[in-house]
């Protein structure tokens, strides 16, 4: 039995999503227990409960030695506030655990990266649910999380470095931060959602001047680029080319990672 | 005699906007020459010419011995695209003007004070023109460079420590980059436009990481708040102390600077 708490360190989700999710788990994954923290449904302002809230739910969650991995339900906003102190809570259960999630999730997976705790995994988080192929997203990190090898990024097969992945701008706001792992010789590779494309450029001047030293970058999916009122003249792909070149970074091509059902799992390291 | 030269490190001005600025400039300023470079009209998607023209631009106003200043045309975005080649090509002449702008002409200001070349200052540009309150806007520019000592942000007459002063974004992005100054023991100000309160929160998390012994942080206005599907739960001022004190960074209040025609101006140092 694997046993995997859901905990919401950014947004809520709703009961019926979680529901929906339950449901799929009790009947396509008998070695799955899927037990979600109340937590999950909090609201206050913009997050899923106080900070107080989402950081004791977090470390309850991660510090019990019944549960085999830690799910993030959603993301939004609001992870940073409380990774930090999260992580100075967490004893040796929480070390033992897979933590999956993606987007605001990164703020948690790259400081349990930088700090060595557990093992961090980029992948589809509860609340993909509702998007489109947003049941095979669910499958896909059931599977993952009962020990499945299927759903992960195809370019891990033959890779032989270590590898991390982010949202941009997750990776962005980590430079020089108490959070920001050490991603030397690492393929990292990043996605990003509803964001201008002068705003991507801006965000890889930014990104790619604190990863000097890693082994490449793989661009996952740009999806939903809002229409700006005139053209960038570049996509995103030759912005990302653009930056690498600048700062002497191998670009490696494209990487199954998005803002979408498809979204591919990519365990750190 | 003070001669001005505009140029567009960003994004292009119209004509129009131009010949208005001309008309009040020798309507109003009898001792100031304002030369605006052709490049300010230049359109390359987003930009205002390609990045190689808008760096031949810049540098070649900066070095030239004729200008006492290089008021910038417009913000938007590209400025960080060039900033670094323009500043290592600056020659003498480059280190005796002042440089008169703000939003994505920080990234310069942040190069020029890092790199102790002339006089960065924080202020309206020309394309404030067609704010509301644009023309005092503009006339408040045109009075600095021009020796007049109004329109500078109030709280700087009792200041002690240096300032300097810059979008959030902006500083946010410039963290870690080539082109962040030294900032310790200043007083810095910030400002920002069009963001939702997640991502102001989010920009507070990054720059307050790379703003460790600074002397404290003015608020400058937050305006154009996009309205979310909820609400933030703390408004801009709570946010910017929320951070300051989780950095032990004394927040000092407001500042008289912002995306508006009343943009008071903030000389660096």
């Amino acid at each position: 039995m694997t046993r995997i708490a859901v905990c919401a360190p950014s947004t809520p989700i709703t009961r019926e999503d979680a529901e929906r999710v339950s449901a799929l788990a009790l009947a396509e994954f008998p070695g799955v227990e899927l037990v979600i923290h109340d937590q999950c449904f909090a609201v206050e302002g913009h997050f899923a409960g106080s900070d107080e809230a989402r950081l004791d739910a977090l470390v309850e969650c991660a510090n019990d030695p019944s549960f085999d991995a830690i799910w993030f339900a959603r993301g939004g906003y609001g992870a940073c506030r409380i990774a930090e102190t999260a992580l100075s809570r967490m004893n040796h259960a929480a070390g033992a655990k897979t933590y999956l999630g993606y987007s605001d999730a990164g703020y948690l997976l790259g400081g349990l990266y930088r700090e060595r705790i557990g093992k961090p995994v980029h992948g589809p988080m509860l609340a993909d649910v509702r998007r489109a192929g947003g049941d095979d997203a669910v499958r896909r990190a059931l599977a993952f999380l009962s020990g499945g090898g299927e759903g992960i990024e195809p370019s891990l097969a033959t890779e032989r470095h270590s590898v991390a992945a982010f949202n941009l701008m997750t990776l962005a706001m980590l430079g020089g931060t108490r959070l920001m792992p050490g991603l030397a010789n690492h393929v990292v590779m990043v996605e990003e959602v509803s964001e201008y494309l002068y705003a991507i450029d801006r965000l890889f001047f930014h990104a790619t001047a604190h990863l000097g030293g890693i082994a490449g970058l793989r661009l996952g999916r740009v999806s939903d680029v809002p229409e700006n009122d005139r053209p960038f003249g570049a996509d995103a792909q030759q912005i990302a080319r653009y930056w690498c070149e600048r700062h002497s970074i191998a670009f490696l091509g494209t990487a199954d990672i998005g803002h979408d059902g498809a979204n591919k799992i990519v365990p750190f390291g």
